[in-house]
């Protein structure tokens, strides 16, 4: 065993997986989706279940003071919550690994597992184990165990040219909260008070997974499904590649966060620009046949008070996303989301 | 939701756990054995299932540089395995949540996950997902899941007075590696290369995971059972407390690794002192009636070639745990193990 990446220095993120998963790759029994999707997907007995692990650390994912540690901890698990949900499962169990600073840290820890607590009620899974260990940042390692229904999980790897691209509910709320996060306090004190201000920075701070619409979809004939958690433009190309087909989607169809609209005002920030290229959104991308988005439509309306946007379409040239932009010109669509070691 | 530990500014790693077991405490559907053991043990579909997480921290757990990746790697899935081991369960699946630095790291990772995939080859579980972040050491948070035979998951909790203490193999191996890679290499120049010196190092670098005993056991009839991986000293009153009792045990059944007593000639350490305080031996502390020691030790033996020693017995008073010195004296046992939190 001394397999090297030789002479790679330095790696994406995605380089990084793709070697990942060439070490991994081995067929092993039980395991019906490996590394490199939302979850895996896995027989246990001989039920299938679905299992998701995500690391927050801060400085990177969030900053003390930032964010409350209740609210920290909501969004530890309702980002876990979503992986589950992208491949059409309901999470049942989670386990947290918490590093830890030495010492004086037991309100913030408690305030962080009241949030842990909140999602899990609100997503109706339980905490059943972890591990605490000293660090010298936060670090938040959560793990969720679910279930799916045989033969209806959803991978990144299903989409046929021709599929009609659909997310769910608005783009770009989460990233249009953290510019807010992050603008000169003196630009932005007259907006912090509104609803459309607190509706940015709770899209941040408490994202909803969508676990029901998960199911609803893939019970709809959804053919490939992810969550957008590093911004369309990233994760689209991700789902293409995986699926070994292109993709063509319009600018002016993006349903973007109607709060952007009052932002731009404020900061000038381009509300398509956010909804292309803003994560954490934790929204569906979906892939399903033509026939099947009306019925999915008004299911999803119906039962949850969530809107399908249908953004564009499935194309036969592997690996190449085109957007189409208002006047109807189109080129390559810039990617330009969050890659943890791209910088 | 805002339950504070109220005026509690420093805590334990145990205080720490009760408090969130108290916070986590609710009954929930299809969990057998929640926060607060080596694993938990919940129902997915209707099949019983194992669920377990160890983060290990760089600086805290491993040193780049005195560890390979490579024997990292394999020792964060082996840790792992001994805590589904300790419920009597066998590991099926993998994730592993990884924190790295920016840049220039793809060798080490790689090298890290061959060490990984090494172990789980050896103990037959698949590494299925994963995701990766980066941090400003490295971080490695792994979580298994495994399966138990219904009804055959062995807790902490059920050692009852008059139960019989037994410990697999031998104690102390790892912190007596641990000690001869930070003594002076001046003073155990001679000594690296013998064979007991690499025992120890191998203790310490690629422990062992108790598998197919701890399987034995269970259906042997233990009634607690818990791996040693922060001490003798320290687990032992652990159980104790999760079930309620007390024990004695006697300093002179420790089975003490043998080249404890080569390392004594050298270093000057007890080797008995390192048996009983020494972390990192993830060998079984097991309880069980009188009348079932004997077939099990023979089992073990028959089966797996791994010794069972009787150290002790579980008594009635809660909390008490006495250790019978050589000339018959006794005392409370110092606790003398690792905490994460107390320094």
């Amino acid at each position: 065993m001394n397999r090297r990446l030789s002479g790679q220095a330095r790696f994406s993120e995605d380089d990084l997986i793709a070697a990942l998963r060439r070490l991994l790759s081995a067929d092993a029994p039980g395991v019906h989706v490996g590394v490199g999707d939302d979850a895996a997907v896995v027989d246990l007995g001989r039920h299938p279940a679905v299992v998701t692990t995500d690391l927050l650390v801060e400085g990177v994912h969030f900053r003390r003071g930032a964010t409350s540690a209740h609210d920290l901890g909501y969004k530890a698990i309702a980002v876990n919550v979503s992986d589950v949900a992208a491949m059409g499962g309901s999470p049942r169990y989670g386990t947290v690994g918490l590093g830890l600073r030495t010492g004086d840290e037991a309100p913030f820890v408690m305030e962080l597992y009241g949030g842990m607590l909140e999602a899990a009620e609100e997503y109706g899974l339980s905490v059943v184990g972890g591990d605490l260990s000293r660090a010298d940042r936060v670090v938040i390692a959560v793990t969720l165990v679910g279930e799916v229904a045989r033969g209806h999980a959803v991978t990144r790897a299903g989409a046929t040219p021709g599929d009609r691209i659909v997310v769910t509910g608005a783009l770009g709320a989460a990233a249009g909260g953290l510019r807010l996060a992050q603008s000169d306090p003196s630009e932005v004190t007259e907006s912090l008070g509104t609803d459309w201000a607190r509706e940015l920075a709770a899209s941040l701070d408490r994202p909803v997974a969508r676990v029901g619409e998960g199911q609803s979809l893939a019970q709809a004939g959804a053919t490939a499904m992810m969550d957008i958690s590093d911004g369309l433009s990233t994760d689209l190309p991700r789902l293409c590649a995986e699926s070994g087909v292109g993709a063509r989607i319009r600018r002016a169809a993006l349903p973007v966060a109607p709060a952007l609209h009052d932002l731009q005002k404020v900061l000038g920030t381009d509300p398509f620009d956010l909804a292309l290229h803003g994560g954490e959104d934790y929204e569906l991308l979906v892939t399903m046949p033509a026939e099947a988005v009306e019925p999915a439509l008004r299911k999803l309306g119906e039962r949850y008070g969530t809107s399908l946007a249908e953004i564009g379409e499935i194309t036969e040239a592997p690996g190449e996303v085109i957007l189409v932009d208002d006047d109807g010109g189109e080129g390559p669509l810039e990617r330009r989301g969050w890659d943890h070691f791209g910088g």
